[in-house]
């Protein structure tokens, strides 16, 4: 791309030193020429046949304008002429437009005549831009008109965009049918859209005092895309961007939080129902065999362990210091803490910015970048580190170790995220509280199990994203090894926001979340507990080869809502290749269909379900299994649940493993037999047809978006 | 509305004579004029001046047409001209087309020129009918062009529609914004919109012939609706309409079936693992108290009860035969059924239409009709009224009484009913199963249950509906009365259909459903899940007395979610008048929220939760209850449960009963606690803040439907 960065720079010069904040036309077509922006072609004619020469190189119809100083008012002068289609018609509207001047005033300085192609054929579309307070610059697109204003059918990606990018925003609205050509019309140039798409993206990105843009309406034909009107809003006081440690300074410090060695904790006490109790408590009964550390400035021993008065008067290093004393000590024992250079605060506390007091967390946040300590919280429940058998939490202690790390935003949720994980036995290796974020995000967390060999799926539920670009960064480089999960509470509070273009007025706050989600790789989850399921069966399920799914049912009832729960989830029904289909038939009754769902009928014994699942496994053809199973007296559902785990193992010894979920109907035993199967590595649900095609669905949208799976070809693409 | 039944049915016999399956564009007009569908205004002229007189008659712009039965090419003779918008042009217009018709053909029988009304300003909107096999005749409307071809955002109702249904369709689109003017645009005129639709819906109903019409476009304007073209699309062998018993009838027999005084067991047998030893078990150990027969030619006596070779041989009455013998025996016993007069069999055989046995279903079916045996399958699990202990099923036992009816059309999914009901302790009055449909379906059950004491809600899923037409005639009766809720499988599979018409094109089936059950005041349920979580909650929720919904919350991230699931429910959060928020901060810290949701912060004693609780039940403004709990040492689970049962009590003896949901965040033992909540009448979730927000959304759409609550002002309406 062409991009005449000092030319812009100029004109922006020049609007910045007479005060303004947004462009003229004239200079936003300057700003658009120098990157490669297509606007209408334009001249100044002096002749009838420099103007008809001129037209002609731009192509018809154009539009004819006076051009003088002193006229100020063209259209009353009768000094515009639009729609002219000929070289004749130029030179004559030439002649009358002079004319016509000369008549409205005789002293005028004519000095010539505007020739402008006149756009008016094509698809309209909107390009334009934003600046977020979390994510900052995004470019926007959309079709125009009713789709965006009255159905908010627009896209939005982070700024710049690659052309990867860009063309996903021509597929990333409704209506993206449009542009491929309805009712006759042709399809759009795509290649142009979407570089139209990046020259924007990349404007905005070098110069981040552009807030706003808007190109609106852009006409897209078979070749070409092309803005017929640009509007430019600047902000000279753009924000500061936050404060990002190092990559390599969050990794070291982050390890040294998560899996210390040495545990101090500010504020142990030895009396019951104080936090500083249940911390040690918890350190202690949950198994943490590091070096742990009270302190307290009025105990020598608490729950066995020697008492220190600050961390300071601790012999040896420190980790983190576990801060469990009101709001108002909380400053002093950081300074401490700082100079004992321990990396790590967990600030249990609440009483800043959640009650008002923004001052008090301003100063801890000083202190913290001062020492350099790295803050949890404030207003957390704390953490928990299974694989250290580490509860630095005052709740109750959780000791399922696993490989799924869960964080949140909120104490509630958290405690929710506790509760769930002991009822379904999830394997955890970490639940982080956030709280206030004053220093450790998600995205801190994010680099961190990125590169921790326990983890391997991260589900984070959070209210806002301090830091959306900083997340979004680490989110796309992180979700290419493991899935990230995440619960975006607020959705429906989009609030209104003060804005001088139309995309800014469209970019509502949820929007924006979904598609930069969505661009990271990141799998968002509708519901608590979609964030929670997913977390237990994502890891589970092994990562499919391919997008062809097969559902195998012994309820038909159950076949047609697993169907619809497939295209709810973007799966894709494998269509049976005939042989296929002939080999289930083999161990079906007559009665029963092939085709998928493969029907094998409501009273089979234990081998009809072996068999056909063996089947399923066997052929390479078949990705993804998804079974219906039936309560029957001639298959009761424990015999079920260990026939599928044996088939599995079989299958597994001669090297094949593929994504396996069940949906159990029947009486309450299938809820055993559903935690059996969970247990063999087989995500089960009883009473459910949705849930175990949803988090197959999730699976899948991680594999594609990593790119852990070969690419479907056009005519497997599911729809969406 | 003014219409000439004797025009049309001269116009449709016309065109059968001469062996047509659609009419001409001026037999489509004739047709609208007689049903007083406004198509454009249009006169033969055979002056400059009668075409003169005649335009300024319907008004500029007009077409002018010349009318020769020679002249088949009208434009080619330059015989046809547009856009014309005076008097004097309409003069010279008709001078220039007579004269360019005699210089194309001298020989030309020249009738004179139409001149016709030019349609070209207004809102462009698609109005049209196609008939469905299961709901018969239905009324579509839409904004065309890019929307409906493209988005698809295309709304039905049952014709003939009401005022009402028809008025409701303009808002029943997602684009419904662009009827009430955008971008400048008037509003179009609603009235005259609505009146088109119901015309249209009146025609197709009183000629059943009309199997498809299309008005596309039709202009809407602010003073009325016109439509530019007519396409009318006939079926001369339209299905027969589906044979339906009369409503006192289906009550008589159906009370018989379900609470029947005797039942005999065809097929009973002593032989463990035998479906005629399940039923016989299953009816015994169940402890229905009614006579039961055991009919079985080789025995005497079976599990204690005198054995029949036939019901004919039993001497009293019997209320309903029970069948647990193959296929192949079902008719011949049936047919001793029907001479036995007894009202209804309950056909758990298999081997009927579903393996492809549709000859024998089709005599069975000839069978019951003949001998008025209301015949409930085949190929089914049987069904369940509990309040007669009646377990006449070959599935385990069901016991625990209540008011939920549900029913399933797929056995395996009638035993996850089953299971989740026993494992949800949830009670029910009925599970049935239809299985194949042969006769007994879903209309009908809710004919039954609506006159059922014990029954307080119906919860019904099903793949499709044999007579949608009368199941959604009965529902719109009985959804008054008690709430209907569906889920309906099988939603996208829209199978392609065959259409002679746009609208017919559109007409995904599943869109079909989603609109004739909404206009029928059913609750659709989106998964099983909901199903039977609306089934469970829906009946031990007071009914709303009003839209505003308080949520008080001791952990602000619930908050949160609860707030977005209240939108995505279609529920109003109430806006907080000042004195209300008052009230509520006097009971909460001073960092506490007020408004809504109500804060209270998280480590509150249960005086807090109490106090808020209780003021949100007793102020007459707010309506309805959602509760967040986060489980803490200060307050916990079981506390919060049993203090919330507490005020709920203390209310009601004070005349106050609204309803409560409550979302649970904690660890395990907050399932004991929404287990002891939902037993004492608050439907209580753990690890979710989505379903009890679902289930309340699902009561308000009940009660609005139903008009069981007052209407909503427009300020206070919710957002969907």
């Amino acid at each position: 791309m062409a991009s005449d960065k000092i030319a812009v720079r100029k004109i922006l010069d020049k609007v910045k030193a007479e005060g303004r904040t947004s462009l003229t036309a004239p200079e936003g077509k300057l700003v658009c020429d120098a990157y490669g922006i297509a606007v209408p072609k334009e001249g100044v004619a002096t002749s009838a046949a420099g103007a008809s020469k001129l037209a002609a190189g731009m192509g018809f119809p154009v539009v004819l304008k006076i051009v003088s100083p002193t006229i100020l008012h063209k259209t009353e002068a009768g000094g515009v002429l639009v729609g002219i289609k000929t070289k004749e018609d130029v030179e004559r509207g030439f002649a009358t437009i002079m004319e016509n001047a000369k008549k409205y005033d005789a002293k005028a300085d004519l000095l010539g005549v505007q020739v402008q192609q006149m756009l008016s054929s094509g698809q309209e579309v909107i390009i334009g831009a934003v600046t977020d307070p979390s994510f900052g610059k995004l470019v926007a697109f959309g079709l125009g008109g009713i789709l965006v204003e009255v159905l908010k059918d627009i896209t939005f990606r982070l700024a710049p965009a690659t052309r990867e990018d860009a063309l996903s925003m021509l597929d990333g609205i409704a209506a993206a049918e449009v542009l491929k050509g309805v009712r006759g019309a042709a399809a759009v140039d795509r290649s142009a859209l979407a570089a139209l798409i990046q020259n924007v993206s990349q404007l905005i990105t070098d110069f981040p005092e552009i807030s706003e843009m808007d190109l609106n309406p852009v006409f897209a034909t078979q070749s070409g895309a092309t803005a017929a009107d640009v509007r430019i809003v600047v902000d000279w006081n753009p924000p500061e961007p936050r404060y990002r440690p190092k990559h390599d300074d969050i990794v070291r410090d982050m390890n040294r939080i998560m899996k210390p060695d040495a545990v101090a904790v500010i504020g142990a006490s030895s009396e019951m129902g104080k936090i500083g109790n249940s911390v040690m408590k918890n350190l202690i009964n949950g198994g943490y065999q590091g070096k742990i550390y009270p302190i307290n400035p009025s105990a020598d021993e608490i729950m066995g362990k020697k008492a220190y008065k600050s961390v300071k008067d601790v012999p040896g290093a420190i980790d983190v210091a576990v801060f469990a004393i009101p709001a108002k000590f909380v400053a002093q024992a950081l300074v401490e803490v700082g100079e004992k250079k321990i990396p790590g605060a967990v600030l249990i506390p609440s009483g800043f910015a959640e009650t008002g007091n923004v001052e008090g967390q301003k100063e801890i946040q000083d202190i913290g970048r001062k020492y350099g300590v790295r803050l949890m919280g404030p207003n957390i429940y704390g953490f928990y580190y299974t694989w250290k058998n580490l509860c630095a939490t005052f709740c109750t202690a959780y000791d399922v170790k696993g490989h799924a790390a869960l964080s949140s935003q909120s104490g509630g949720i958290g405690m929710a995220i506790i509760g769930f994980s002991r009822s379904a036995k999830m394997g955890v290796s970490a639940i982080v509280g956030l709280g206030n974020k004053s220093d450790i995000d998600e995205d801190d967390l994010l680099t961190f199990f990125e590169q921790d060999d326990n983890t391997t799926i991260i589900a984070q539920h959070c209210e806002d994203l301090k830091d959306g670009r900083a997340f979004a960064e680490v989110a796309k480089r992180v979700s290419k090894k493991k899935p990230v999960v995440m619960l975006k509470a607020g959705r429906t509070s989009m609030g209104a926001r003060a804005a001088s273009s139309h995309t800014g007025a469209l970019a509502g706050n949820d929007k924006i979340y979904e598609d930069v989600l969505k661009q990271s790789g990141v799998i968002r989850a509708r519901s608590l507990r979609d964030l929670l399921e997913f977390a237990r069966a994502i890891p589970v399920l092994p990562t499919p080869k391919g997008e062809n799914v097969i559902i195998i049912t012994g309820a038909g009832g159950s076949g047609v809502l697993l169907s619809d729960a497939c295209v709810d989830n973007g799966l894709s029904l494998m269509a049976m290749p005939p042989d296929l289909d002939a080999a289930f038939r083999k161990f079906i009754p007559p009665f029963g269909a092939a085709g998928n769902p493969v029907d094998i009928t409501g009273g089979e014994p234990p081998k009809t379900y072996q068999n056909t699942i063996r089947l399923g496994l066997e052929d390479p053809r078949i990705h993804s299994l998804v079974l219906g199973y039936w309560h029957t007296i001639v298959t009761p559902p424990m015999v079920f649940a260990k026939l599928v785990a044996e088939v599995v193992e079989e299958m597994k010894a001669k090297g094949i493993s593929k994504p396996i979920v069940v949906s159990l109907a029947g009486d309450v035993e299938v809820e055993e037999a559903a935690e059996y199967l969970f247990d063999h590595g087989v995500p089960a649900y009883p009473y459910s047809t949705e849930m175990p095609v949803a988090v197959l669905g999730a699976k899948y949208q991680w594999a594609r978006g990593a790119g852990a799976m070969p690419k479907a070809s056009p005519s497997e693409a599911p729809s969406r």
